[in-house]
């Protein structure tokens, strides 16, 4: 993540101005500036790591004095007490940046961790679990990091960086007379050119019309198993094709199995419970 | 939330950016830009609203010129197909606000959603449930809102406006060979009189010592209910009693009949899943 | 542009920080505050207009009670003397927002004008005038539109939405020991899958290996007319040809008619001089 | 420009947001974060060098590990094939610099360059060339450098750092009934002391009028030869003169034998086409 | 003040911020958010009132629907009951608002009454009284208002747009083996042509020397009654004289009498203590 | 004020912006960017030091390589002629930060000075001097450090931290029929358990009546003081009491003599006259 200095920055400065406010009042009022400590971050729980690069931002950016150690690397199955960060130096922040380096640590693991139990889950398939738009207001760029750090893959950043003609692109078109096709149409020929074009379906019918109209890329919303299996018998290899729709890590499998291209999991980002992680001073 | 116009507003202008970026490139591609068109914002599950005015926000940023009515408020249970919002004018500004609002919505009603459910836990008994500094890096002023509109009270809301001494500072405190009563009597001296001076305890001697030393409130950090029990029998009505770790849907009500005041729950915001909520466009 | 109110907002309100400093002090030297005016904004020299919008923003931003009136649209080809904007109302902001918003006209109209004149160059084929990444530092979201409104297409945006293996990852990757074949399997294994992997060639054998290794585009950087001839037979239809480097309006269309797809032209943004674009007072 | 950093650093700062994005998603996706490299920018055509302190903010800002040595410094002319910056380092930030690093170096230097014939087309005369406020948005701090380090001058930065009473200041006070002398003497009375009051005039007689009524400097514009000859035969040495308005390299000389004190040129920032300058890794 | 409208939006901004924090916790914890209520603000004694417009734009900011009416406008004697504002609303923006408002209003009418009690001080002579850069960071160009709305006037507004060759400056030039005479020189030589340059100076000889140098301006820095009028008596005409140094009410007319134009007084903005001006809610 | 950075990074950033504009047009004409001096801060009147950590931030960001020592540490008394800073490094950066770092001084040092008054005042007694929110507009973080340096406590920072039912929120309330009790009660019930509610009365029979109620603290707004101390007879060690409102230097122990807890001052934020402090270059 070394590239993204900028934007980690202004994520980590807009939280630790949340956190802190004008000051730290407890730990200005007990602790005396100077004093010194060391600290180690713990897993509670088992699960795969992601943000530790966040972490440390956080500290450094409270003290640049502060030493941090990695200990355990991103994308890594964790178990119950496994280190993570070790962090030395002046005792006032090491103790302010400990909520909100742990709120990073637990999201971002969290994310991770839902995400290796979907990709284990088709681990054989050719399949790949991608992410959606439905991330946290804010963190898109971090959580959409934790997915790929887990095996998962992402699908387009955002509005400007892929295309994809949805069911409501679609209700608007027709209220304006403008069908599936002529849409299609239109979208080839104003994206740029390194853009596909995909389209949102629901039936198998207009999965082959859409591709039959020049669709790079359908996402199959909501289809039941048997119609996701004739599109893909009928379409695999001539367009890409994503499975959507209320997948859970009990279905997936199968979704998989349909010989589907890309199954897109929105619950990765929205629903994924944090990781349990906690700071320790040594005493 | 009329007075957070500021803080809102910024927080609404970071998440189109990240979700816009340069553009709307499929709606640019396909939809002519002064098409106009209606949507509704409808629930799909059954859970608490919250962030009705978030969304608006989001399309009138957008858009200055689209009608929003709200048509469900905040703190109101809704049930599958329930009409929250309905939106009317230029299609762009709808279609390109859709995810962005309902990644507000879906998020901050999740945990309204979670929050009430504790509140029903407890009914009839005088224990406020509470939030944590456990909230999502930058959307903080959000989810205290949420926790608020759906019967739960707000702790501190970071380390500028509250005072509590927890297990890390006593930690390093002891290295300093500062005892509990000291850092107590410290704290009161220094923190401004509007502040009253909590602390974190493990064991009931603890807590009668804390007591004893003047802390004003105390944090009963995974206390077994017995141990609860017996601080509650002592030292309620003398100081502020919370209890706090681990507590879930199922152990909330016995942990509230312990006698405590508070019982604080980091769940609520870093685990609430997602509400679902979608957008419909109307043909 | 309505959808881009965000960014360009901030674009303007820079513009006017930078000329405006802390007051436009010959102006409240000599203008009573509430004296009303009226002003045209006119053309000085043939082109094609571009950013009437930005420059109405201007107007607004120093002033919200200003009328502006726009007289001619973005796109159109207009002559020396031809009326672009009307704006009345109080002469502080009028007179302190000419200098800003012809800055922002002239630049836009300018790029416009040499795209159209490309665009009218390789007329009645099939190719699309395209830009380039070399755009004036901050104001690409507005250069990239005014080669639109001009006929002109847009390349990628920026490095996150599109994905371009130019000579230097090339030369990079050989000096790790990974060959041209290599490298775009990793693209196409690891970009989001609504991303084509366009690949920048010098020579048709390039060419025609990069096809051959599954480039979905190809740049060809620099080739002679008949060595682009002797690629585009082969690959037309197969692969997207991009002509690049060096082409002028005199080469333009003889690079169109080797049957490539696309011309880009990075001097649109990087070398077109302003078009000549003045206001007036009205006494 | 040491002491310009704050300013600096957000212009680059806002560069890379804008060419970056979210990420190099090329780079990301074919050359390991580690992999070292070696690269050269160089010149392409004869000019002028102008931003080589940008260019080496955009590579520190995308890494700060990199090495990035000056080889040929500001204000220097080059030839094709002279070295200009020699970085050293990850390649990701290599990679990822050459674009916005260039953008930068190739507007300076064009600038740079302009400027420089023109200083060289009136060699030997007295009269300086300086520039206007007709330069890009966003980039005048480092356009008026180009300027300068040229051999140029700097005319105003902006609106409250120098005071010209121009035509439209004259129309609009017309209409007011104030008169050619009253403004002037408002505008003495009116702006702090350290400033010059300077007037656009059009006319000999203007002229004559303007510097009887107190004015300290004349912007002579769009005047023919014979009447700034005339002009500078009265006034030169009581007033500051300079001459304005669609001067070229071709007149520029002849303008400046006139005797007029200065000469501005707006297409020093408004048209120069950029210099070629490109960025080559060693392999 | 109309022009200021984007800086003083974000000085009013940031001053939002760090007076509200996330919310106005007494106000929401007992005012139904709809109440409505009416407000004066008025006068506690006599001075000269300055800052109406900021007062209405924290007003305006915190709740854009609040009537805000202007009962006396800026640069006005009010006396002990005068009503200077009446605000009408809901209650929570009004209440929010009270103390910022306030702080704004006291300090500028503080600046601006100290000012016009100076101006009075030399009413019949031909003296201006200036400002200095001896304000309150971040509120300068409200500091300079307020002077100048009392019937001060400005200096230069910061270290670009004005020349003040200063005892620093030489003393650092003197290191350098560079003299009096040479730095002038060298400062009519590089700066732009519309800024005079000025020398601070301590002795008559120093500033005979300054003025034979070519120096346009001449600030004589702590100099006895007797220097000063020794030099205005022999350069006033030639070069603008400024007095400076620890000038009070008491002296200020003294000096005036010397013959000087200007006199500086940095007390005006860093030592005025605020007018006392209250927010009276009515029942 | 470590933990301060990222504010005070803002504070420093913003008003260098301020005065420093787009260069420092005096030294770049007549000082070589490179030569280097040495320069001491030194204090000309007696008083409290207060911002030495500012001023180092001043000048370390306009040149990061200056060094900058400290001499004299906050919250020291220094006498005319101690040495608080030496800087040392390139001329440009020591000259371009000198009336910045100054400002900063002499505002900190003069509120420090102020309140080092107050509290010898009553020194002796176990009263505390506590500031206001009556601070300078985005200064309040420095202020309010300022007061504490030199032995005064803080109030609530702003109106999220801390509960003060005021005049103007009673009147408001009676108009809709709510009595103190009432408005005591609700604030009780709806702030969060970490808060304090204090309440602002005006007579003796208020005091109890809001005693009663349950305030925890109580703001005797411009009582006499035959009522203060009536009012402390009754109600010390049972609810803090604030005594406020036009209280001077000497008037103040006559005050605290009472038996009142706290005494604020807003003066010493809003009147404090600066501290006499300069910048001297060594030649």
């Amino acid at each position: 993540m070394k590239l993204l200095t900028q934007e980690v920055d202004r994520i980590v400065g807009r939280a630790l101005e949340e956190d802190l406010g004008w000051e730290d009042i407890t730990t200005r009022s007990i602790v005396p500036p100077n004093a010194r400590g060391k600290a180690v971050i713990v897993a509670k729980r088992r699960g795969v790591l992601a943000g530790v690069d966040v972490a440390v931002a956080v500290f450094r950016r409270l003290d640049p004095d502060l030493s941090v150690d990695i200990l355990t690397t991103d994308g890594v199955w964790v178990e119950p007490g496994t280190l993570l960060l070790r962090i030395e130096g002046r005792l006032p922040g090491i103790l302010a940046g400990e909520r909100v380096a742990l709120n990073f640590l637990q999201r971002l693991s969290g994310i991770a961790t839902a995400t290796a139990r979907y990709v284990q889950a088709v681990a054989g398939t050719k399949v790949r679990i991608i992410d959606t738009r439905k991330t946290t207001p804010g963190l898109r760029v971090l959580e959409k990091y934790a997915v790929r750090i887990a095996g998962g893959f992402n699908h387009r950043f955002n509005l400007s960086d892929g295309v994809l003609i949805k069911d409501n692109h679609l209700a608007a078109l027709r209220s304006l007379e403008v069908g599936l096709r002529q849409a299609i149409q239109m979208a080839k020929e104003n994206v740029p050119h390194g853009m596909r074009v995909q389209v949102e379906v629901e039936t198998a019918e207009e999965a082959e019309e859409a591709a039959a109209a020049g669709a790079d890329a359908l996402l199959l919303d909501n289809m039941a198993l048997p119609d996701m299996r004739r599109v893909a018998g009928r379409l695999r290899g001539k367009v890409i094709l994503e499975a959507s729709g209320g997948i859970t890590l009990e279905t997936v499998r199968a979704v998989a199995e349909t010989g589907v291209d890309l199954i897109s999991v929105g619950a990765l980002t929205h629903s994924s419970p944090a990781l349990d992680i906690s700071m320790d001073l040594e005493e």
